[in-house]
């Protein structure tokens, strides 16, 4: 792409860092600003700027947070005696805006994948184990990816905590609501049968949902 | 979404106020600037605010400017007897990025659409008629949308300039190169073939390109 204008290349080049950017959708995005009054594209900067530079990592689960600790860790309403564990802070976004869980998180900042150079030592586990043996916590619910790696990690987890008295579940894995049989993957479905449910207690999540 | 950051939620809140951003790639959007350095953040919002604050349109042809007049209408190596005229500016980088066109260009800023309410006084074509009649431009070549609303532009702009010696053409249209006869829409079909070129004209052409 050739510009007449230095200050609209730059702002394109800018643009087409992000992911999945290229940059005619660059141009697209950095027109539409051009349009916008200036007070507005202050307001975008500064949103963007603020939250680079003043957004913390809560200092008990590792969580995106405003403070030093998170809202849902200081959020009394919420059940203590369990953590959910997770890989990022997408995945807490994610079962947040569900509204189904009430308890705490842990994020890894990550996933076990010895491929990637990825190992125990770069993920927040060690904080993990010493939460649960400070809080005697009764329940760690491991949400992570459904794959060799979210297996493994669950498994290197569960074997840290044996020398604490907390229970480890994962979350339910099965067919997806509205999902189609013929269309899952061959694993998915071998589970799904294999950890296949009486009928009664299916119509009851089903009803609930 | 529910975030539990108030930074998170205003940088996503802002990010989809652009076009063909939704919240879950606006969030995306967000995290990547989380992981770049703070001053790579800082150069990002920095090159949209200064492109917002002190981008110029040019004077002359109404294109994005850094200067009052842009760099393609005070270049000497331009052929000024030559105007295209244009829509808006993508228009101006599409052609430009060709690297085949030497003239200058006109951004009228829209095209004519009864529907809705742009009429010509909503488009740059006073100043077109003005610089036409000043500078005694030999050609306007009229590179508008091929559809009812830039027919009907270069119908419209065609008459105002009767009374100046200035030809008027516009860009070829035809089946797109490597493009499927079978999929090309009727219009541009039954166009290609009333406007078809003898083939001695055709093969100079193909071998040019």
């Amino acid at each position: 792409m050739i510009f007449s204008s230095k200050l609209i290349e730059d702002a394109v080049q800018e643009f087409s860092k992000l992911p999945g950017i290229g940059r005619r959708t660059a141009l697209r995005m950095v027109l539409q600003l051009l349009r916008m009054e200036e007070n507005e594209v202050d307001e975008f900067t500064g949103a963007l700027s603020r939250m680079r530079h003043h957004v913390k990592f809560c200092k008990t689960c590792h969580n995106v947070s405003d403070t030093d600790v998170c809202v849902i860790c200081v959020n009394p309403g919420r059940n203590r005696n369990q953590i959910c564990v997770v890989e990022n802070i997408r995945d807490v976004i994610a079962i947040e805006s569900t509204q189904q869980y009430s308890g705490l998180y842990h994020v890894l900042g990550g996933i076990l994948s010895p491929l990637d150079g990825i190992g125990p030592e770069h993920l927040n586990i060690a904080t993990l184990h010493d939460r649960v043996k400070t809080n005697a916590t009764e329940e760690l619910i491991m949400a992570l990816s459904p794959n060799i790696e979210g297996d493994t990690t669950v498994y290197y987890i569960a074997r840290q905590m044996q020398d604490l008295k907390v229970q480890i579940t994962t979350i339910a894995r099965g067919i997806a609501f509205g999902g189609e049989l013929e269309y899952a993957d061959e694993m998915t479905l071998a589970r799904s049968i294999a950890k296949r449910l009486p009928v009664e207690n299916y119509v009851a999540i089903h009803n609930k949902s």
